[in-house]
């Protein structure tokens, strides 16, 4: 037992499994490519419930709910819950929590917080600390729009390089492993990244803004762990979009001769959804897009064995409606887990 | 080396040292009583800076950077900074960022963010994970009162039970220590709360909201540990004010025949001002409250052996503007780490 610290930012683990996961999402994500992974799609963006922000925490107590139920496990078990959204002051995570009533550690790393939600969960685990995890994250388009842009009903043109905030959320049930059997799922390594600014100050494009924050903690992962990208069948970033994973496999070609890495380079927005035909533009984005693209998906492939090692890189954009109106650029940050099948 | 779990919630530790803290606050705060206790007292609000919230994440900043310089490290061998703010998309915290390029751990409890991350910090060290840990927590009485109230010039009528939030940050440096030598300050134990709810809708009284949460978090952890109150000189909450202090009492009153809490119970928002003379109503609130009175006074009172073992209970208000308008109650949450001095 106990933390292997790579660098500040790298560490590894060898008792972390993820032993169950579960993903929830709205109708439009129910209509994309992933829709038969999901395990609950709902009929409305509302599903009954009140307002968008009482839906959000309702799609999230649903993925945490059927991530405990899948195993057998009830709520009194689980040690911590982990996680956050996007919203002002957390508050689709923070409601959420007085149902479930086990203690909470808030997390705020915009949509990077799932991957830092998992990281630090499997730390902590790892430690010593909480024998087990519930760790999720959220986003509602409808509650994202509110807070963030115009009224849905105006109706306003979306550039190209918009992405679309996904109604979504996923859950992982992280606990404490003795010892690795084949077919268990774990988490292996985690990077926690650094906030990195180009200057890119356009809201309308987080693709551009978020890609630096992507390639630098992907860099800084694989230098720690002495990996080539190759190590991994797959490296997801979280919500970059199409334009975004085009930037980061051009940033590593700049940064060396010969890193190419096109054919390792994914990401969940971009997978999320049917990008020609429903209208997302650039992809999906939100914390519930990496949440609910691993939980859902990734996941399975993972115990299917598709895939036998993959790199999630969710990715954050650090701003909001007050820093962009006062002439802010963005500040992001990208966080990654290294999440493996043992055979 | 390892974490002792107690409980979900109450976890120990034996090898986690605080080398220094720092605390920078405004003028108001450094005509309080505990003025003689800051490291940095800023002459005005806005100390020369564009706006409130590029003021308040300066104050973080040098909260920070002076809690290095103290001890003569620099950013380099900072492993994760850990902390929070109350904005929106927590600015504060995430644009100082910018400028450290450390590992960013982004945290949000609302004002029990300084506990949490304290706590935080502190299991991951001593779980073989980061070896130096930067905790920080800030406010800004002009960026709260814009994001959260109504504008400045309007002079509006503040009530009875409403806090002031304060201008303060704090910063506390974390470290492994083999061994615990004498004088060393180290964060001891852990205890993470849940969401506590009791239905209070009213946002001009924190304390009737949050003192439920601060009680069921104190009286966890005294379970947990198998404590009495008395095995702490002084219990502080973060930011209960005059008011919550005695609630928390009268619940412990009410609890049990026989617990008094009274001559223990303390509160950082009650001690950072003048209440009497200052025209604060009913004491400091914000994240840099319990921040700043724990960085500046509390650790210089175990320093100097007035204090040899203190609970910090950070109290945080999970609510937002949105979650208000829409009619909603005010979920709230308390974080608690013991904070001890060896001799």
């Amino acid at each position: 037992m106990g933390v292997h610290r790579r660098s500040a930012a790298s560490y590894t683990f060898d008792h972390v499994g993820i032993r169950s996961a579960a993903a929830v999402v709205g109708p439009k994500e129910g209509h994309g490519p992933l829709a038969s992974y999901f395990d609950r799609i709902w009929t409305s963006e509302l599903n009954n419930h009140v307002s968008s922000e009482v839906a959000e925490r309702a799609l999230l107590t649903e993925a945490q709910s059927l991530a405990l139920d899948k195993v057998g496990e009830n709520w009194a078990h689980v040690d911590w819950v982990v996680g956050g959204d996007l919203l002002d002051q957390l508050i689709a995570t923070d409601f959420a929590a007085r149902e479930h009533q086990r203690p909470l550690i808030g997390m705020f790393a915009a949509c990077a917080v799932f991957a830092e939600s998992l990281g630090l969960g499997a730390l902590a685990i790892e430690g010593g600390g909480p024998k087990m995890v519930l760790a999720g994250a959220c986003s509602h388009h409808l509650s994202a729009e509110r807070q963030f842009r115009y009224p849905i009903e105006l109706g306003y043109q979306r550039t190209p390089t918009a992405g679309w905030t996904s109604t979504a959320a996923g859950a992982c049930l992280l606990s404490y492993l003795d010892a690795m059997n084949s077919g268990d799922v774990a988490i292996e390594a985690a990077t926690f990244g650094r906030v990195v600014d180009w200057g890119s100050k356009n809201p309308n494009d987080m693709s551009t803004a978020m890609a630096p924050a992507a390639f630098d903690t992907i860099k800084q992962h694989l230098d720690d762990l002495g990996r080539d990208i190759t190590y991994y069948d797959q490296v997801y970033t979280g919500d970059l979009g199409v334009l975004g994973v085009k930037l980061v496999d051009a940033l590593a070609q700049k940064e060396k001769e010969g890193f190419n890495w096109s054919e390792r380079l994914n990401d969940c927005g971009r997978s999320l959804y049917d990008i020609d035909k429903q209208d997302v533009h650039n992809g999906g984005s939100g914390p519930g897009c990496s949440a609910s693209v691993f939980s859902g998906f990734l996941y399975r492939q993972l115990q299917t064995q598709q895939f036998q090692r993959i790199l999630l890189v969710s990715t954050g954009a650090l701003f909001s409606p007050t820093s962009y109106q006062q002439g802010e650029s963005i500040p992001c940050i990208a966080h990654a887990v290294a999440i493996v099948r043992h055979n």
